[in-house]
């Protein structure tokens, strides 16, 4: 099913309409919306997760946990507008002894507008129709038109609608979300010229393909894309030796968790060669059973991956994990540092699935070599004991990467005010989270008011709100305490 | 003169090499090294300010101002480096009770790597090599490979050496700052793999083509363009009957200054029919002298835009300037609402030059189906009386600018914290401001650090640096005392 030319003009002429609703909304108006939306999927999740599970073969538990933390990012959102540092509020007195004489500049973000957002197969509740894009282009006051993933278009319907109802049943606009199906809608929807920005998580190809309509329009427009990610670790001869089966451990978890879809899957990671890690993480991946896929498209892509590697000369087969009736089987390959910096074109091209490459170092040098290979990612992690000389490898890592770890694994990505999930190109697109508190800055847009009379000022740029918001003041910055 | 493209290399690869250099300089060091740029132009001045008016024919009052401008931008951001908010540092601590257990994340802004800016025609020192741009660039702790514009090679290349030669005594490394010239070298630069972001001020052709190099990258980079804008004026049937006269010399002044070759030139003015406003204009405006332009292309292209105005069937001349010898003769023109709303493309496209452009219309309900028909700008003003409904017009304004002005005149940049210069497309390509503050928010990227020992820690993230920078901690904004 796909939506008409009509149907898709209709969607965004309503959007459009509630965009001014949504930009002037006062923050604890528009929290109460969040928080409405987040009450409403918690509400509708007994219905919400058997439907997903239909669809994806991610499992109950999974899926009740991604339910929640779809909620509670809603809820992040909601404490983030009612605290309102990202207003960014700014004032510059006027000062008319300077030369020239000094305006007075009252400055703040607005939303930008409509918002396209693309959803991601592997997320069909966090990263799909109320997920962390959504989540953030309302909080920053603008209505969003979603692109329904494939792989999941019953569950995307039944939450676009119950997302629709709460917005509106809390005072929300109609049009204030809505829903688009089909790739055909998602290329119109990314060059409609009402759609101010657009947020998308996938792969590589498709993700490309939409920057590109995006930036490629008479008028191009912010596309924030979460693309792809090899999330290279690196372990030190020094941590193998002090605690290689608790990192075997701790990898093999990582790698087969969600049976490998995660987007900060490890899935190249340096080892010493010959201190006995291979041996450990065989043993430790064995025992471990794999799972379906997602979709016909990523089971079919799996072995094809896989294929690749295993292919190449230079690669071995080190571990399979337990095979099952239905669902990929974990692998572990191995390759040498020489291999990686020859071929990484091939060898560090991202394989969604439980599959993680081992590159085998002898010193430092090998490892940074192989290191700068490595592309844009969205986490790094680094397993290295005190004594440890890391500082060369920490700044490669840290070039190629948004998140820098220094224990536990990539896998697991928090919703806190502080996440970084982001990283140079083919990780994201942009400058930007798409997690956490910050991921808001991608829809608003900075407007400045010279010499304004205080009636034409919004709300928040009045000296009576100035006096319970984060701002900056003729330079100085200022948290009033709260009343 | 054009740079090779060994020379190229060369200048990326010293680039490439000062990267790391800048972007782990403490704050004292990094303001230090903005200052001492700072003192260096100033001193500079008697030598810099003759060679750019051989070049520009701006004058030397205004060039002299200029440097000013331009030294006053670094110290500027010498200020904002050491106040550190722009850091962004954000700690949420660990939580081992929350399901599942949290990790500690410290986040802050770092560098990008190497920045390419492209100069200006009209600011040959405040956004060109010294510029807005290098100043936000460096600040934000990133190398800077500045495209001279050709309209002022020489003093391209002595700022410059200049700027260089106040670094490396300041302590920064080689290859902090250089020049490369020519349009294929700064093709080449956008395109170098180990560029990372761009800055650019002029034309609307020139930005496209850059902007499409730079996002047509097998990596896109960000690519911050400030490409054209007509700065829309509002005058209410209440504003000039109050203050007729005084609108016309003020508007006479703004769209004449600089020989209007300013990117806030206000370039098209919505004027009450049969108000008398027309009139008043002509009386300011016939005593003005217009003033050569700055280059030969400039030059051709002022009688081309204007005879693509005057061609126009709808559009009557109302007004000329002052004749003089050498340089473009200041022109008022006029048409209807529907005029501009038939052919937006033709009268609405910038003209670069003493021109401006009166709409005349009778209702609001006309004045608001032209102003839906202007296109994105850095400025939008509005001129009314007290008791003028303008809700609907603001709102039409602030859609389409960056900055709103309620008095006087569009041309003037403040360079402060809250300064907003930026619009919708085709003004800026981006959601930042090319001038102020926040600026310098382009040139960063965040990184977050999960689980690190402090030792490991960028110095601005260890909790001693957090007792004197502004953060936000466990949700918490927290602004401490200056000690």
């Amino acid at each position: 099913m796909s939506t008409s030319t009509a149907d898709l003009e209709q969607i965004v002429a309503a959007a459009v309409s509630a965009a001014p609703v949504w930009r002037t909304s006062g923050q604890a108006t528009r929290a109460g919306w969040l928080r409405a939306l987040a009450d409403a999927l918690d509400a509708h999740a007994d219905e919400l997760v058997p439907l997903a599970d239909r669809e994806t073969r991610l499992g109950e538990t999974r899926l009740r946990g991604e339910v929640g933390r779809t909620s509670g990012q809603l809820r992040l959102f909601a404490t983030v507008v009612e605290e309102g540092a990202y207003l960014e509020l700014t004032i510059d007195d006027a000062d008319p002894a300077a030369a020239p004489p000094r305006p007075e500049l009252r400055r703040l973000l607005i939303g930008v507008g409509p918002v396209a957002v693309f959803s991601a197969s592997n997320f069909p509740f966090a990263f799909s129709v109320c997920g962390g894009d959504t989540a953030s282009a309302l909080a920053a006051g603008n209505p969003v038109v979603v692109k329904a993933h494939s792989g999941h278009p019953e569950l995307s319907r039944r939450t676009a609608e119950i997302a629709a109802a709460a917005l509106e049943a809390a005072g929300a606009p109609a049009g204030s979300i809505a829903l688009v199906e089909g790739r055909e809608a998602g290329n119109a929807l990314v060059q409609h010229p009402a759609v101010q920005a657009a947020g998308f998580t996938g792969s590589l190809s498709g993700g490309r393909a939409l920057f590109d309509l995006a930036t490629g329009r008479p008028d191009p427009i912010p596309f924030y894309g979460e693309l792809g990610s090899v999330n290279p670790v690196v372990l030190t001869r020094g941590a193998v030796a002090a605690r290689g089966a608790a990192l075997a451990q701790g990898l093999a978890g990582s790698f087969t968790l969600g049976a490998g879809q995660f987007c900060t899957k490890p899935g190249v990671v340096f080892v010493p060669r010959g201190a006995g890690f291979e041996e450990a993480l065989a043993a430790a991946t064995t025992g471990i059973a794999g799972g379906p896929l997602l979709t016909d498209r990523i089971t079919a892509a799996f072995p094809e991956g896989v294929g690749r590697l295993a292919a190449d000369p230079g690669v071995e087969v080190i571990a399979h994990g337990a095979e099952t009736a239905d669902g990929a089987r974990p692998l572990v390959v191995a390759t040498d540092a020489a291999a990686v910096i020859a071929r990484a074109d091939v060898l560090l091209e991202e394989v969604f699935g439980p599959v993680t490459l081992l590159v085998r170092y002898d010193t430092d040098d090998d490892l940074h070599a192989a290191l700068g290979a490595v592309p844009g990612s969205l986490t790094a992690t680094l397993h290295a004991e005190d004594g440890d000389d890391v500082t060369a490898t920490l700044e490669l890592l840290q070039a190629r990467a948004g998140r820098v770890l220094f224990a536990g694994w990539p896998t697991g990505v928090a919703v806190t005010w502080s996440q970084q999930h982001g990283g140079p190109w083919p990780a994201t697109t942009s400058l930007h989270t798409s997690v956490g508190a910050t991921a808001i800055r991608r829809f608003l847009r900075p407007v400045a008011y010279q010499d304004a009379p205080e009636r034409l000022l919004p709300d928040v740029l009045r000296d009576a709100a100035l006096a319970r918001l984060p701002h900056r003041r003729n330079g100085i910055l200022t948290v009033p305490l709260a009343s």
